[in-house]
């Protein structure tokens, strides 16, 4: 099948294309090619290159790309599929038929810092983003729907987006009023709840005018469950571009927050989880962060400083944002501190110590190493010379790494570590038989970064090996 | 009826007695003697002071000292007025009869700042804090229970309150391995739910042995209503006492992330409530808190210091919770902003303007005015020479500036003000008869410094006045 084809198949029906086919785009397009109401022709779209052919051939072939847990995936592909109203493609022309263009490529910053891991500079380079516009206003029909989902610094869509585009559009002199740009930011989640973080959630969003609002308002309607996640639309595309990034910022604030009186519990011979648990009881405080081995993934590691970024070099204001700043470069560092935790407490170097990572992604019962602050960790090991291996049933191959973690946890536990570092916050850790697994082998170090084991647990494994705990004081 | 009077009848019930009368002492001795579970006489003492003695004097003659909101504190003080098993004294002697003793005392912070509000520096001050430990020391049973309720910095029940009290034992040769001594934290709340932010309220609690948090646990389980509102029991004192501080460093912490957002928001034209709003519909960021006029009250302005403090001088860290420090500097500098915020947009110098503030307290529907921020943005309109008059039903002196507030808003708007600002979020200021008063008056600015104002009131007053807001671009 080709793209013409399938545009003359699914004549009459709207167009939706999607920009981008990675975490977001590829649920996004499952999600638009089954939407609620109406039915459209949806054509997701990626870049010209290796790993975007890859992508575009695995979909037009019956293959999601993304490895997932949600059933909800492999059901939504398979009614696609069967219904062929999806179709993949690198192919820009595919642009002359849209209806409606989802943006849902990356914006990356560029991080530099310090061998402590500590930020020392940044950079945003919007130029990627400005060529991607640059190719729908190209291509598109003048009176498109433009809806940015894409993580921006606030101030894009009106200072860049729409420029771009209308710029482009009277280059090929045709009107440029009538082009309609959105935004409305994505809280896509993914592990079991991959397509419901799309469908049914809250969604915030804006237009550049009262027509684009209106035109978005339109179309999210007909994808997401809007009786019981209703939308909330703010004043301008400014006020939601910067709920995304105060959102994400607000979240590695509060992370930076619990690693600091992390510290002092240390210091003090306390558990910070026991404090955090016991205080999270109070509704106004139940958002508290846990202290941990890092915080990883795409967003909370980078938006925090796309908007102080955005804050001086689009908004006009003359300050960045301090706090959101200092609040990344503490996450940054705090695999370096889980990783100096450990080696000042074990009594002797790490060279040639077995050393086993259970689990190696940045979440729970999710295969994303996206900026795993395991990976920094496991840097900080392989340093010291350490003897590492890993355990990951999520992760069946460790790319940044280059390493093939164990699927089975017999497997990983046959080599008889000297130290078994729980990295990741997948629930077999945390279930009986593990526990009894390590009690299965020799006498080792167990070290728990993210307060995974229970104090029942962790009295459990002293009877035989020694455990340290990330936020406690000396057991 | 004297101190002896009062045991002689009271013989045979627990005494229990609470340590400082204040906001909290006060009603803990109320909720005390109307015990869920059995029966005790409660001894309140204050210091021998003119203040001291007139809270004693009116206690004992059947006036409770403190204004409030919530009819459960008549009915409560009634009853215990009643059944006669309250006393209150200044006389240390009262000690001696004391099985359980409360302290419910002060324990103060001074601060430095600069001409911008900005902290310098502070300094902790223990030795009032001392002195009460040593005067229950001195006349204590030597198996009385000591239960901490005052907010100290993390540290203080191991290193202080024990060492103090068994060392005043020692000297009067009396056992020292007897005493009880356990902290929990009040997390009382002036205002409607006053009694109940005591009695059906989450407590975490602890002990410095034992036997200590066991007598806790079990006098705690007589006031409070343990099955709707279960107690924690943490590992040491130190876990407890840097609960407390945590709790409200979080608050403040949040608070300061606000601020520094509601800057951008201004800068970006966009309104930082209607984000703020939008984002709370996430249960992960329903603590997300408003931008404002600035943090008053008795803890927030002061707790992140104490635990700062204690990790250098208690704890024996080696550097001070910078993050929470610098969150206390940025909420005391709220209010000196909100003032300039006001001063760049308002045409003319503020010399003789006539500026009505709304409310004076620091916290909604109450009248408390400690540490309030409109204190400190009222110093700054003085300073200009603006002409100040208040309304607050709820504060009829406002004792730090010597103002008595307007209690009719009718009477206060007699004046015809040139600015009024909303400037406390008392209810009655978004009521539709208020919006309507306002409507009454010659054209003037209406500053809202707290986003109390909707939308549809904003558009409302904007067909006669000027409205400028906060947290906002220019409307």
């Amino acid at each position: 099948m080709n793209l013409e084809y399938f545009l003359d198949k699914e004549k009459g029906k709207q167009v939706v294309l999607v920009q981008g086919l990675g975490f977001v785009g590829s649920v996004m397009s499952l999600v638009v090619a089954n939407a609620l109401k109406g039915d459209y022709a949806v054509i997701g779209v990626d870049q010209d290159t290796d790993a975007g052919r890859k992508t575009v051939d695995l979909l037009n072939s019956g293959t999601f790309p993304i490895v997932a847990d949600d059933p909800k995936i492999k059901e939504y592909f398979d009614a696609a599929c069967k219904r062929g109203n999806f179709f993949a493609t690198v192919d820009p022309v595919a642009y002359t038929a849209a209806d409606i263009i989802i943006v849902d490529i990356n914006l990356d910053v560029r991080k530099t810092s310090d061998d402590a891991y500590a930020l020392t500079d940044y950079s945003v380079n919007l130029n990627p983003f400005i060529a991607a516009m640059k190719t729908i206003g190209n291509h598109c029909k003048p009176d498109a729907l433009v809806l940015v989902e894409t993580t921006v610094p606030p101030g894009t869509c009106r200072n860049i987006v729409a420029p771009t585009i209308k710029a482009a559009l009277e280059e090929r002199g045709l009107p440029v009023d009538q082009i309609r740009i959105g935004h409305s930011y994505e809280r896509v989640m993914p592990g079991p709840d991959y397509v419901d973080s799309i469908q049914n959630y809250y969604r915030v969003y804006s237009g550049i005018d009262e027509a684009s609002a209106d035109a978005v308002e339109a179309f999210l309607k007909t994808i997401i469950r809007v009786d019981e996640y209703p939308l909330t639309r703010l004043g301008n595309t400014n006020a939601t571009e910067m709920a995304k990034v105060l959102e994400n910022s607000y979240r590695a604030m509060n992370i930076a927050f619990a690693v600091e009186w992390s510290r002092m519990a240390e210091e003090a011979g306390v558990d910070l989880y026991e404090i955090v648990h016991a205080i999270r009881h109070r509704p106004t405080h139940k958002n508290l962060m846990l202290p941990g081995i890092g915080v990883g993934g795409y967003c909370l590691t980078k938006d925090p400083l796309l908007a102080s970024w955005a804050r001086t070099n689009l908004i006009g204001g003359k300050e960045r944002l301090a706090q959101s700043e200092k609040a990344v470069s503490i996450n940054d560092q705090m695999p370096r501190y889980a990783y100096e935790f450990l080696e000042k407490r074990y009594s002797k170097p790490l060279e040639d110590v077995k050393i086993l990572l259970l689990g190696v992604s940045y979440r729970g019962d999710v295969g994303d190493t996206r900026f795993s602050p395991v990976e920094f960790f496991c840097r900080c090991l392989l340093h010291a010379k350490a003897a590492i291996s890993t355990h990951d049933p999520y992760v069946p191959v460790w790319s940044e790494l280059d390493i093939r973690p164990h699927q089975q946890l017999s497997e990983a536990l046959r080599d008889q570590p000297d130290i078994a570092v729980i990295s990741a916050g997948h629930r077999i850790y945390g279930k009986e038989e593990t526990i009894d697994a390590l009690l299965e082998c020799k006498p080792m170090w167990i070290y728990d970064t993210i307060g995974l084991l229970s104090i029942k647990q962790i009295n459990k494994l002293q009877q035989k090996h020694k455990v340290i705990i990330l936020g406690r004081g000396d057991l």
